[in-house]
């Protein structure tokens, strides 16, 4: 299929693709807001199955709290409440009577979440605490919105918050969130760059964030997932202690990390086409769709295998769907096409003299034919070819537009023509990152993760440095 | 188990057993939101899967609709906001911006949901519409709060929306509802009358409200869950159309049925006892604990058993935990029963010996041998009867307090000394009903959905009427 085209105006694709596709539906009568459709809601399930079962897999127990928080509790981290009070809705009235305590919509729930924790922590042996909640949250958006990717109300927030002992604890835990977050995006064959953000694109009340940014058709990153260390920011503010071997009390060290609707919008982007979607196997609603092709006077042995063919591959544990509805094959095969199922089964009265099926592959569009015997065992290959092959695709596309530069003038250039991640040397002043994000025009995503050292000038002041930032026009 | 005291104090039986179960935290510094905390949370969430299955079963559809609707689109129906104005909870503001609309949490989803389907729904071949979501809704409680029961965020509002072409497909509809719920609430052994309210207590904007009432244990009902019909009150005011076959274009008749925390409140109340909890090993997040029992020397035998039976229970797909903490096996037995664990294993070098386990159900108390071969099915056999005992003894609990009356004054008597609630004849004027409930300081329930006819005089008026109305003290 080709992948060419819906680089050209990625917004009008990526609009359409959702539509057709009846993943959401953008004409809710509010801006930012937008409704999730059956289809959509089941690919949006599939993904947070995978991680959640990272996250129970590795100790985090699911909690739920409350979305609204007052505000004398919401406002007393300083730095936290005025990285948020600009994007902060607030509830005033509860039917007519105007509340005594103003409630804000959850922007994200650490306010909420730890004078909990307060009360939860005791001593050493409570901790570390691993928690995690799915759940919605708002932000006044004054920017242009954009469904899945820049909302006023994110549906889908994943947020694990935990409490530590030692600042050491508190580190290793953001190395686990990380590595968490890797497994996560490489199952959904989604690249990445992992970087430590600046200390101006900080989260608002942490020490250091940690950020996982994927590429847009259109060459612009988008962040898919943070973590963040808050120190003892918080627990101060909050109050939240332990005591220790010695009887002393001690504020915990606390970090968190996120993701949101924006990792099912990488899914679509990152390996959609000419076509629409075209999903990982692994969270498609619909693995596998069969379309029985009837002739006259056939059509009741055609139905018949294309039954038995869907049973089977269920009961394979396959996503089978049988598709035997009254319109042309054509119309099926064009409407299965846009929502991106990984596999189409054709049954014809040829295949079944032959006994064969005729299976074709929405990646890459190829048709070929297959024993009908042991169909489930093949289609499972198949299914495992469509996903390496789609994260094969995806990381060539995404690792070719990650270039090296020298100077700010060649980082503006290839920005402009190319699109896509600029690496360049960087002395770690803050007054040059921002000099260099003024130059080029665009933002300092951040210090690799886990980047070699190599050896260059910082552009700005001509300083001999080890370190490298990677920079890109963002979402 | 003594199941007498809860039902003196059910209030403070109710918050002791979430409290003791870390089903909820009550400690939310705002009145009428809780905290779930993780067992509490994967209770929810099995229930949870009960209810969708059978939605999924029956052709319901899963989606996800914004929180946030505009007031001017909320107000549309009349008789809709007068039944919530009082309720409804406002966002005025965003950051410090003003809203030029103000912005209503969902106190339920009709006015945001039904916009979506007049876009929807074009002809007759895209009817019947049949969609539900999972969602957190607000109302803004005056009265006492309390948790599960009576909220400001109902944290799990199963609402399902269907829409048809005639208003005996709706009048269907409603049936599948209620047959649906009664299918749920079986699967969870929670008894319940199903009635249809009586006018004055129809859902805002509805034709008809049939709801399904439990009984606590201290004698009052609890509603958990209704089913609507609201013919083309809704259709009307927001313009949701169809074309007919003969091209005219023609109003849906829709229905709406929901259920919410409610019906974890009732699986606790229900089946609870003196211990605490006592769940229905359907949804127990925990159906067998293994506790080892050691004894000096022999310390590694016991609890290499003890791992051996917890992974084959596991194997055998029943959700077992082997609880190996340092602790006292009484300090165990005491956490798990509180949580109301169904079934504890228990494992001692005696058992070993004899090839054995020591198996103890939570709702009778009693303990047995079990041999060691075929544990597995040993185990599924026992939760079945645990199931079964739980609802035969609930059924039981409920019959008893059903009574037939002949006037007002023994209403108000029976339910005085007895609770529960009273069968009572009543002509069907609506000023009878209204009487009937100030005489006896009780609600109608409404007329039994598929009651017998009987012969009997309606209390207040002395007419002869062959229909009888529930009546009880509620939530």
């Amino acid at each position: 299929m080709k992948r060419e085209s819906w680089q050209g105006n990625f917004s009008s694709w990526f609009n359409k693709a959702l539509r057709e596709a009846d993943v959401m539906d953008t004409r809710y009568p509010v801006k930012g807001l937008y409704v999730w459709r059956p289809y959509g809601l089941r690919l949006r399930n599939h993904i947070l199955e995978i991680i959640r079962e990272l996250l129970e897999k590795s100790g985090h127990e699911e909690v739920l709290f409350p979305l609204l928080i007052p505000r004398d509790i919401f406002e007393k981290e300083a730095e936290h409440i005025r990285g948020f009070e600009n994007e902060v809705y607030w509830v005033t009235h509860g039917g007519s009577t105007k509340l005594d305590i103003p409630l804000a919509l959850r922007p994200t729930s650490e306010t909420s979440i730890y004078p909990m924790l307060k009360l939860w922590i005791r001593s050493h042996a409570d901790l570390p605490v691993k928690i995690y909640q799915v759940v919605n949250i708002f932000r006044y958006e004054t920017k242009m919105t954009k469904p899945l990717i820049r909302l006023r109300e994110v549906t889908t927030f994943k947020e694990a918050h935990t409490a530590h002992a030692s600042r050491e604890e508190a580190d290793k835990q953001v190395q686990e969130g990380v590595r968490i977050y890797k497994q996560f995006f490489d199952r959904l064959g989604i690249p990445y760059v992992i970087t430590r953000r600046p200390p101006w694109d900080t989260f608002a009340g942490a020490e250091y964030s940690v950020a996982f940014d994927t590429l847009a058709p259109d060459g612009r990153t988008l962040q898919i997932a943070t973590v963040h260390n808050l120190g003892q920011n918080f627990s101060k503010v909050y109050g939240v202690t332990y005591e220790d071997l010695e009887g002393k009390h001690q504020h915990v060290y606390q970090t968190c990390y996120g993701i949101s609707d924006r990792v099912i919008a990488a899914v679509i982007m990152v390996h959609g086409d000419d076509r629409g979607l075209c999903l990982p196997p692994v969270i498609a609603p619909i693995q596998v769709v069969v379309v029985p092709i009837p002739y006259k006077g056939q059509e009741k042995e055609v139905q018949k295998e294309a039954e038995e063919v869907s049973n089977e591959l269920k009961g394979g544990m396959i996503r089978a769907h049988l598709d035997d509805r009254d319109l042309r094959p054509g119309d099926k095969y064009y409407r299965w096409e846009r929502r991106g199922v990984p596999v189409r089964v054709e049954i014809g009265p040829n295949d079944i003299k032959r006994g064969q099926v005729t299976l074709v592959r929405r990646d890459t569009g190829e048709r070929m034919e297959a024993p009908r015997q042991n169909l489930v065992a093949e289609v499972k290959k198949l299914l495992d070819g469509i996903m390496r092959n789609l994260t094969r695709r995806a990381k060539e596309f995404f690792e070719e537009r990650i270039h090296e530069v020298g100077d700010t003038e060649s980082a503006t250039r290839v920005l402009k023509e190319k699109g896509g991640i600029v690496r360049i040397a960087w002395c770690g002043k803050e007054s040059c990152g921002l000099k260099l994000e003024e130059e080029t025009g665009a933002d300092v995503l951040g210090l690799e993760f886990e980047g070699k050292e190599v050896a260059g000038k910082c552009p700005i002041c001509g300083k001999k440095t080890k370190t490298c930032v990677l920079m890109a026009k963002t979402y």
